[in-house]
């Protein structure tokens, strides 16, 4: 079981005109999203565009991060290769930077059998102490995580918990009833988070989160006081801005999200290219239409 | 708005060793079906092997249903076809046959644009002044229902509601966004049926339900209650049969727990096979762990 | 070993306003291709919108063109359905109208595993004593046959033949080598021609040999005499028609250039819709710049 | 124009059990191949792993490589990454280390649009004076290639050549066509060498050439002899590997030949597992099978 709960936002990564990090853009979003009471911090997802930085970026992202959290939140940051020995390495250096958990993906080239995802994942646990979650997304990786793979790391006493990106919620109910309470399930963007907390998820890690905190804290804790009423009622304004995210590239959306409020973040990494002003627009529209609350 | 609501199982299509219809069986199953509560029933949806059925074949079916429900609960009937005036005679038929409303799928050979897909869909429901259910199953057709054409679709007076096979339950919250309340939304049985009710759901067309019709109406009576901790505790059991249900052949999973209730269902229509006896024993096994309530 | 070889056309489906045959169409258009040196005529091809043919029209379909051919080329007629009996019906059916020979396709709904593919097969080639060509088309069935299985299919006495409407040529290569000689290989519209030729090929059987029948005889004459650079030189001016009938609907692309040389083949049946005014001229325009040889 | 024609071997890069190069390994690789006849080395393809690789290695790779052909044939080095600067500087450095060419592929996470990816080729054609081979792998990368995005590439000057890893031979015919002489195509292990030399290929670039040197010579000249026949009637021999190289993980495929040849190569980076011992011998037997001409 996992340490993790509620909202967790999946940070998007703030870059300058050379390729360079924004460092204090970074920090203060972190701040923020801290003083707006998100449940933890997750440098290096999807949404951060893990797979456009090199290997110092990445580093810096995740000592960034673990310095604006000041310990106020648990930072659990995203690892991510084709290779063992290369997302072991990012495991231990992570760890030694003093992150409290890991979001463990596998990037695939040639396909996979189940026996050697497993080993990838088993070997990323054995190399630190960490809590780790598992990160499949179908989506954007080639090698999804069987429910039997699932099931066979949810044995190990590190592996605490899921992020299943996929769009299949029902895989979700199906992940909990094999894992037997084992494994924490975490919602993705892609499903609707209230759905995934009715059936017993533990909370989200989530893009959109960067954008409207207040909000995904505020349903979060309508799905705790069990006012699923509410929270339905709630979730249907949020899952707009869900829907822009799954339509546009993430990363640029959640950019020209955070632009409108203020935060330099840049365009996303060349060779993906910035949204045009009709789909800045769409996004400002929708953002606003959900309100503040 | 529709005139449907409940579990409405997809019946599966009992046929004999000459492939002929055992129109008895039928009328047992479905007399026993209403019996035990369910809101509705559908011939001729995939469950019922609509796709390895003949022109007489299809037109009997729907014969019997109507005959055997004698009005106790609405028939809605599978309208499946590539051609769009093959479509609209199956829909006068049943039509004139006493249906009460028709479920329309449409099957494609070549790709088509969204606009030929919508005219289908249209003309179909000009046809008839029968209530339609929209059906899309991106698991079996090639052609899917876009979330534009199901909103131009649900401006159609006779277009009620439609049912979605996709495993993406997101996409649900987003057709009810977008539709704004003009079509009810049904699960299938790759959605977890509990929390589409939770999300604004209407009941769900499936084929378990032929299978456990008291647990499934026991359970839209729970999420009609909102008794939500009740529901998911209840849907957690039943949808281990889903998951069979999806992984099996459905037809030949369907027919072979009705075998085990002594109904004779026979196998599925050639070239599908029978399932293995192990294949037969775990799906007699999670039904008994399911129990009766 | 095949009895057939060479250019066979897939007849397109003369279609009137009402959706009747226009059977005088398709008798010219048969005569035509016969008096231009056709090596055969397929009716019910993909090319000629089997999927949207109900069971009276395929059969006078057949009949029409047998009776057009008048014994100067065989016929080689389609035969598709997602039900084996089905399937041995029209087999049975359009042996006794006196066809030379049958292209099978499978069609699926449900998932079939390869044991079942196999037996589709083996019991329509067991319904009549005609020669069989199999057929498979991923991109229009969503079961394919695999290499494994027509090795064993080849060894039925009645299956002579594979036209494989894939894109992979390798293939082609992989199943000459596994077969043994025991089955001709055709190539289908989606392969060039003449390389499949090169590696041994017998013909092919495809849609836009209806529209340039001589220049299609043309190329099977230079690949015979081994005259390559020639019959390479031909083949890139023939394949931008190819490209073409990929890029739009097969049969909605042959009716637009039947049309121009006089055929009256009407639109494809609904719900496909006919091409634009640009598409036409486009397709005209291909055709004129190909040229008469 | 390209510079380059004929039997390019894709090397694979011989690793040790602590993850590191077998310089000697490699350097008597490329030194054998190049007295065997091979027209040009490609270091860090699919076949080399570069996907496994780290920065350090990759460079290592390239130097090696570079200086064990001292000049004999041309290298043409693999440059891949999801960020265009990343690219540009991989390009930059193997510039710098001597090689002739590149051989260029995009990885992607987020999907991309067309002018997205053109604008990563054309960033990396501008980087450095050196001719530019295309490279699109749509079975591991997903996005490809479209022909209108080639077409328009293929104005750039540095930009000489495409190999297509597809399995779609008549796309080739298509690239042909439309760019009109001003790139030349190469074949790679999918699609079947000598049907693109017939239709006007210049050569392949593939990782079964490391395995099979002299033959794919062989095979070469025969095509370049136009004795098609006799090219034939080898390939058809040389195909069975090919076939394999598909059906296995294509390093562990090639890494298990060539350690039966001698050469220490090691297993694929993990988690990439070796084959079993069935799937060796099979491999040495197909190989055997073929012949040392």
């Amino acid at each position: 079981v996992s340490p993790f709960k509620g909202v967790i936002p999946y940070l998007a990564t703030p870059i300058d005109h050379d390729g360079d990090l924004r460092e204090d853009v970074l920090r203060r979003l972190c701040n923020d999203l801290v003083s707006k009471g998100v449940h933890g911090l997750t440098p290096l997802g999807s949404t951060g565009e893990f797979a456009y930085l090199n290997r110092a970026q990445r580093t810096r992202v995740v000592e960034v991060t673990v310095e604006a959290s000041s310990g106020r939140v648990p930072v659990i940051a995203g690892v991510a290769s084709t290779s063992t020995s290369d997302a072991m390495g990012q495991a231990k250096a992570y760890s030694s930077l003093g992150v409290a958990g890991l979001v463990v993906v596998l990037e695939t080239y040639f396909p996979l059998k189940d026996s050697e995802v497993e080993r990838y994942f088993l070997s990323i646990a054995d190399a630190t102490s960490l809590p780790i979650i598992l990160y499949t997304n179908p989506n954007f990786q080639r090698t999804d995580l069987s429910i039997s793979v699932i099931e066979r790391l949810s044995r190990h006493q590190n592996i605490v918990g899921i992020k299943d990106a996929s769009t299949n919620t029902g895989r979700l109910m199906s992940i909990m009833d094999r894992c037997d309470g084992r494994i924490d399930v975490f919602a993705a963007s892609s499903h609707i988070p209230a759905a995934v907390m009715m059936i017993g998820g533990k909370g989200w890690f989530a893009g959109p989160a960067c954008v409207i905190p207040q909000q995904s804290v505020r349903l979060y804790d309508l799905c705790m006081g069990r006012r699923w009423d509410e929270a339905v009622e709630l979730q249907r304004r949020l899952w707009r801005f869900n829907e822009l995210f799954a339509r546009f590239n993430l990363a640029a959306c959640v950019k020209s999200a955070l632009e409108d409020q203020g935060y330099e973040m840049g365009a996303p990494i060349a060779p993906q290219s910035a949204l045009s002003k009709d789909e800045r627009d769409l996004i400002a529209s929708v953002v606003s239409q959900i309100g503040p609350q």
